[in-house]
């Protein structure tokens, strides 16, 4: 291993890195080192190498786990600015590490990096080292909350990982550290220290007194302008924090207010150093700005319809912008041409990781030429009495630069003008294609854009080539400090990876002719062939669910492989396994096809589909190195939970903080069963299922799988509690209580998940608005939309839950919390108004008119009475009848003053109009309730209404008689009112 | 820079080291990574490299400096267990370097390593680059409290100092880091920054709490048995130490506590971590021993006398153990040759560092034949009446191995026995001399003894080889692991290190040959001719005060080498520069030689004596380099005080903490100045140039060449007093309120000095005994026995000042103490006697007799009265007349009972020889103080006494009588016990 540090130094020393030394204060990341988090600040160039130590103290493990280290190595490089070549010389430093690039499948597969902490991110990927992630490699964007100009490359080795698997072995203990010391000889004993101090032994409030220490030295500093001394002490903040946070003394609360205050330190440290910098004349110098490509000049002569191949090359593109931009450089190549007159055939576009490749056939080899008028003064002025040209007339043709009596007459909305009409020559479709191509380049954007080397271009990645041929013919493309050429690139690891293209046409099979797939779908036709292949070799059947698009643009030249994993991690809950594979190893899974084991369940095999032609031996077993890794772990988790009683997992939840003032994940796990009971009573839905699934409500938060692989919470909690002995019923229920955990989640099936997990969210606003946590701007660490989501996504889902009003809800969520915590009424109803707030966004989300929206919001207190509303309403509108009794409804709201109230004396009515009003109101009886059943049963008084007013002077002279006519239409008001909000709707 | 770093590393991990990185904390030396520290305790062997950036926050210079950093780079190495060949490995890295070591002047100069904060010391060397220092090299041989076992080598880099001797620069800030980058560029902000941090803008009180925390934590770790994060607590508490300590936040109370309390700690951490790896069952396995040397069993014979050459090689002696293991080695083998039959001419020893050779001419080939007796029972036992043997007889016999008829008689005092006498045969002389040498060996011992690789042998540095030939047979030798051999070695840098010894005879010339001068008076012979040759070439005369018996016994091949510096350097007072060139730099300095300039006075030469035949201009260049890096410092330090008015300088005495409730150096210097006024009254001698010297006390400290160089206080004083403008009366003053400095240095000469003087040292003591602060067994961290002694000497050196006894000054002192404390009686008496132990310690070291010593030290309170007391005494010894006074006077002493009072009533009186007695106590009227006048004065006194006791009986029966007898008797004792304790005198 440290021949590995010593052939990296040494390769980038070669490549004009400076070498620093680890920081001398514990970082949790070689990029906190200030070698680059104040170096990639400011305008100076800066390229540095380093060895770090990186400290996490989260990931302490005894030096049990066989992948995770409280300390691990990493090996930082900083690229400022960005060569141009970043991907390639990394390439050459894993050659120089000895690894064969070729017969492996290194990988660049997109992982953004974000440090809110820091107030930093960046966009780039995480390299695959046949499946195992080895690097981290960021075109870093900001850091310190300041955009950063020029960007920085960086890339982080993990060296640990790199070594097991250069070594093939298994635990890092194994490594072979230097000649003779295994890396367990040399650390082993730290790594088990350490861990005891960072999980077990470190005193908390001495590391909560250390933060408060650093967090004013760091204050001090910034203040004395010393921001070398200012970071250090963030740094050591950081360090504190994390060691608390390792000892679960950390409230959410307590983070989200630590994150802010290291957050703000950082960002001023960033600015004081960038600041001092300049004062000191930025002492390294200056980046200098890539110069802006030269715009071509002439440009050449085709003499026949061609064939236009553009192609833009990029650095790997994110999967989901390959489909995107592919489609957005097809229709703005179209769209741009078509405001041209260069005549030209059916766009087409493909695109792979590193291309999008733009096919026009029948270009034509010019625009036809046009005439173009210029309009001058009207004929009127332009000659006087005498018919000779006015000054206005000559000035025009001077204008023009011709004689006056060149000037011919157009008629324009009927009024005769002079005019001079020119042929402008069409452009050779050269010319026309270099422009449009250029702007296309120029406009390209995705979702999520980047900085790089070039001076104006942004994109989600790197563009770094662009190739143009008009049949043979080169078009000079610009587009900032990129210029088209005749060359593309192919696999990296080729023997040329940089290939002349002669020509436009057949260019798709070219690219195949140097193993590049163009089609997106001949790529995932050919995954697919070749993995159910695969698949069927083992007696079994592809499971093509949810990867398998993004492994198409993953690749350029899919070869999928099959792998296997030991059968006896089938034991695991094949959730489990099916979440490693797909979500952290992009495999598809094979399920037994019929005849083998029952069809459908897993096989214990898998397809990895790497990218070109790689050592299939090799790559198979490195991948099936990295699944067992993560399957060890989870196995390991798995059996150490299975052995812990339900009730010990259950205890965990006393040492996890949860927030402040609202006690621990135990407390709050208390108060959320007996919410859920209190809400069964409202609604007569309480059972042993609810009672005993409450009792271990959450109980899963204490076992060592959900504290690894925390998106396993619920999923755990029902495995764990069938295979404890619990009823499928109170299993079910556990696992219910965590749904919905996104938009679009499944949703509890029954009452009791349902009622935990309605209970869980009205726990969690009531608690936090009654501590004023509530989120403000963007900031929501405790993920209160979410849970408003979901408490109303179950009530809608619930219709016969409807008694559970939110105001109820929350009034009995607000009855549970801890003594000394109090939900005021303003509070409650700030919590109210927020649940509210996001059921209206999902109705607008969900495509509904804005204005119907409005109308059924004041039923949103049960959104399932205001979801049936608004389907009502739906249905009802274009109804002539409801249109003209939401008319009429509207005429007597605007009538009748604020204030009055309903009731009437009828026999202080007179006139025949108002007598059958008050006769049509006595026979409104709605049968049911809802705006169906309302409207039904109101629309006989769309009519008498309407004659009432045509008829009767409401404010009549005489006081009793002006009453009992307001009375009698402020009756059908307050009818009509819990309805609907009748006046957002259009009259 | 970091080429050299990196070809360090890869030096050393082809030697098998480990390599690990820099610790994550922040560490003073590289010394303090676990990697070493934790590392050579046990048996486990352990070789490792690294780099450590050395955070020394009292370095600090704000990168201003040209040789300081607050942070430097140290390069470390680790041997464990010692190679046997440290140093040639050594030099092969500098090789390795690019440094030409046949060039240079490399060489290893005694520098034993020490710190007491970790409990560990080593012996060894600082390496010299042509005088520049470029590494320490240590034999570490106690850790943590703990003995080493085995042995590790300490190798350190200081890797900026090398480059900037590489690279030929003169600020580290120009030190090219890496391609384009220098080291200022790369550092020199934090470099700043982080020096404003630890000099000015460090939070004391926010430091303090850190220590406390961190001193906590390692405290709770160690309770918990985990040595690896105690120690890293350890590491924190240090640094944090050691930022107070830059910020001038430490009184010395408060430094002894606190290293007190980190010693303690890195003790418990340094055997817990021993004891932890114990029970781990040492994963590195042990270290095996080095073998025992096998005994020699056959000696080859010689026929005929021979000469004996016997070399003990070792690593290089410290010069003065050159000289006194050369007089050991010979006196030894005599010793040990006279203990044997063997006949042998006059041995001889001659030394360089690396090697004692012993010559003895005349070996004779064998000792003599020679008879030995074994005595055995009476005859009058051995036979029976008959004759016949007895059983006595025959058991004897059978005892020696003969018949009863082979024994003989002997006749031992005046008894006849049966007795057996054998001829024992004598052995050759390569047998004996085979057994004296390795027992001279095996017997080495120094002042200060180490271990190393050896399992046995101890002594100052290591042996690591033996050459014995008589005449050209080898004499086989063996100690411990070493064994004998036929070669030596000779300079390292030389073609052949290793050469073949052919014969005994003419080994000096050999040796001379090979470059190696063996004799230490031929060196220094060498060396004063040439240097005078040298400094006469420059019309100046060489001056060989102090240094040069220490540089015969640096080098092996004296080279000496003209240098010079910058004329303008002589600017700076003659001690400052002759005080770097000889303690520093080991330079012989250049006077001026009559003619030019005044005789006497420095020029701006020096001459350097480089070891072997080296590349001179390089060698002098080096040098020149050295020394003017040195003196550039001084200047810096000497201008820049000489800009700042002594009063701003007496100001910095605000921010020095002097002691627990002492108050500041500030303080002190103002009671310094008091207490002299005070004792200038004692004796009527306060003087405007004592009030202004008072006024000025101590300013010095403030000034920067006194931080840098604390030698210099006093002398810097005298220099910046009178270019202040001061009277040379008030400078000198300045200069000698600072003697003496140590035992033997010079005295004040002026009576202002001398009451300073007395000042500073009468408040030291009573500031620190009144605080409970007085030395402990070996512990005297405040020099209170310096103190102590200095204020004796100068009361001893100043008679006038006579009337200023110990109690005296201590009680004027100890009225002016600050506010709150407070010298009880009970402290004054112990700080009396505490300086009344210094000046008894001081007679009995001049030689006085330890009878005279007691006697007069009842005078101590006024040392000059006992000095005049004692060389009185030391007249009359021997005086017939003086000791017959005293036998009376102890005559009279021993019969009057204690508790009786002088005066008696003369009436009572009758017997003749009583009122004769009287009568001539009547007349003893001394002529002047003091023992002499006493003496003459009340010898007439003796016959009188004597007769009286013959005559008188002193108990008489009548009450009167007796208490006249008894009251004469007690007035005579009492006007004798002023002048002397006259019970200590023999009698």
């Amino acid at each position: 291993m440290q021949d590995a540090l010593l052939a990296l130094t040494r390769y980038w020393t070669e490549r004009g890195c400076v070498v620093v030394q680890p920081y001398n204060t514990e970082v949790g990341a070689g990029t906190l080192n200030p070698a680059t988090v104040l170096r990639v600040l400011g305008p100076e160039p800066w390229r540095v190498s380093y060895v770090e130590p990186s400290v996490r103290p989260d990931d302490a493990r005894y030096g049990e786990n066989p992948n995770r280290l409280q300390t691990h190595t990493q090996f930082q490089v900083i690229l400022k600015p960005d060569p141009g070549n970043p991907q390639e010389l990394y390439l050459g430093s894993l050659a120089a590490l000895g690894i064969d690039v070729r017969a492996h499948d290194v990988r660049f597969v997109e992982d953004n990096w974000a440090s809110p902490a820091l107030g930093a991110w960046g966009l780039g990927w995480e390299v695959w080292l046949d499946g195992l992630e080895i690097t981290q490699f960021t075109y870093f964007q900001q850091a310190g909350g300041m955009s950063l100009d020029p960007v920085s490359v960086e890339i982080t080795y993990g060296i640990e990982r790199i070594m097991m698997a250069l070594q093939g072995v298994s635990h890092f203990k194994d490594i072979a550290y230097a000649p003779g010391i295994s890396y367990g000889e040399a650390f082993g004993q730290a790594e088990y220290e350490m861990s005891r101090y960072y999980l077990d032994d470190a005193d908390v409030e001495a590391n909560k007194r250390l933060f408060e220490e650093y967090a004013s030295e760091a204050r001090r500093m910034l203040d004395a302008r010393l921001p070398v001394p200012a970071h250090n002490y963030v740094l050591k903040c950081s360090h504190a924090f994390n060691v608390l946070d390792a000892r679960g003394a950390i409230s959410t609360t307590e983070r989200a207010r630590a994150f802010a205050r290291m957050r703000g330190l950082a960002r001023e440290v960033s600015q004081l150093w960038a600041a001092r910098r300049e004062e000191q004349g930025h002492p390294l110098g200056l980046v200098e700005a890539l110069p802006a490509a030269p715009k071509p000049t002439s440009f050449a002569d085709v003499d026949g319809a061609r064939t236009l191949l553009f192609e833009i090359g990029a650095e790997e593109l994110p999967p989901h912008e390959v489909t995107r931009t592919t489609q957005a450089v097809r229709e703005a190549v179209a769209a741009k041409l078509a405001a041209t007159r260069l005549a030209v055939g059916e766009v087409a576009a493909h695109g792979t990781p590193r291309r999008v490749v733009v096919v026009v056939p029948d270009v034509q080899p010019r625009e036809p030429d046009a005439e173009r008028t210029a309009r001058g003064p009207r004929v009127s002025a332009a000659f006087d009495a005498d018919g000779n040209p006015t000054k206005a007339a000559q000035g025009f043709a001077r204008g023009q630069g011709v004689d006056v009596s060149e000037l011919g007459r157009v008629v324009e909305n009927g009024v005769e003008h002079v005019a001079l009409t020119r042929t402008v020559a069409g452009r050779g479709a050269v010319e026309v294609l270099s422009g449009v191509l250029g702007e296309v380049v120029t406009e390209l954007r995705a979702e999520k854009n980047m900085k790089w080397s070039d001076p104006k271009l942004s994109f989600t990645r790197p563009v770094r080539w662009l190739l143009a041929l008009l049949g043979d013919t080169p078009v000079p493309v610009v587009a900032s400090a990129l210029a088209s050429g005749t060359t593309t690139r192919v696999h990296r690891t080729a023997d040329q990876p940089v290939v002349e293209v002669s020509s436009a046409d057949g260019y798709r099979e070219f690219l195949a002719g140097h193993g590049v797939v163009l089609s997106a779908d001949e790529r995932r036709a050919e995954i697919v062939r070749r993995a159910q292949e695969l698949a069927a070799s083992v007696g079994g059947s592809v499971d093509l669910d949810g990867v398998l698009d993004e492994v198409t643009n993953l690749v350029e030249q899919p070869t999928p492989i099959l792998g296997s994993f030991n059968a006896d991690y089938l034991e695991l809950p094949a959730q489990i396994l099916t979440t490693v594979m797909r979500k952290h190893q992009r495999y598809l899974p094979v399920r037994a096809a019929g005849g083998e084991g029952a069809a459908g369940s897993l096989l214990p095999h898998f397809v990895a589909v790497a990218n070109g032609e790689v050592d299939e031996d090799l790559v198979r077993a490195g991948n099936e190195a990295v699944l067992r890794a993560r399957y060890e772990d989870a196995a390991f988790f798995w059996r150490a939970d299975l052995r812990t009683p339900l009730e010990t997992m259950k205890g965990g939840l006393d040492k996890l903080t949860f927030a402040d003032k609202l006690g621990s994940m135990s407390d709050r796990s208390a108060r959320i069963a007996a919410l859920a009971e209190r809400l069964a009573e409202v609604v007569g839905a309480g059972d042993e299922t609810l009672r005993r699934a409450g009792e271990l409500a959450k109980f899963d938060l204490g076992s060592q799988m959900v504290i690894e692989l925390s998106s396993l919470a619920g999923t755990m909690a029902r495995e764990y509690a069938v295979r404890a002995g619990e009823t499928p019923e109170v299993a079910q229920a556990l696992y219910e209580m965590e749904l919905p955990r996104s938009a679009g989640d499944a949703m509890p099936a029954s009452t009791a998940g349902a009622l935990l997990s309605l209970g869980d969210r009205f726990d969690l606003l009531a608690g936090l608005f009654a501590t004023g946590a509530n989120p403000t701007g963007s900031s929501d660490p405790f993920g209160l939309r979410r849970a408003a989501l979901g408490a109303v996504s179950v009530l809608r889902h619930f219709p016969e839950l409807r008694a559970i009003t939110l105001s109820a809800a929350l009034e009995l969520a607000a009855a549970g919390l801890p003594e000394g915590v109090a939900l005021s009424a303003e509070a409650l109803e700030g919590a109210r108004e927020f649940a509210v707030r996001r059921y209206e966004q999902q109705l607008l989300d969900a495509g509904h008119d804005h204005r119907h929206v409005n109308a059924v919001l004041v039923l949103a207190d049960a959104p399932a009475v205001a979801d049936e509303t608004l389907a009502e309403l739906t249905a009802l509108v274009g109804d002539e009848a409801f249109t003209a009794l939401v008319a009429a409804l509207q005429r007597v709201r605007r009538i009748v003053p604020a204030g009055t109230s309903g009731g009437y004396d009828p026999s202080a009515l007179r006139e025949p109009a108002e007598l059958a009003l008050h006769e049509a109101l006595g026979s409104v009886k709605p049968d049911g309730e809802g705006l169906a059943a309302f409207v039904a049963a109101a629309t006989p008084l769309t009519g008498p209404v309407n004659r009432f007013f045509d008829d009767v002077l409401v404010m009549a002279e005489e006081p009793e008689l002006r009453a009992a006519r307001l009375g009698l239409l402020a009756t059908i008001r307050d009818l009509a009112a819990p309805v609907l909000a009748w006046q957002e709707l259009p009259s």
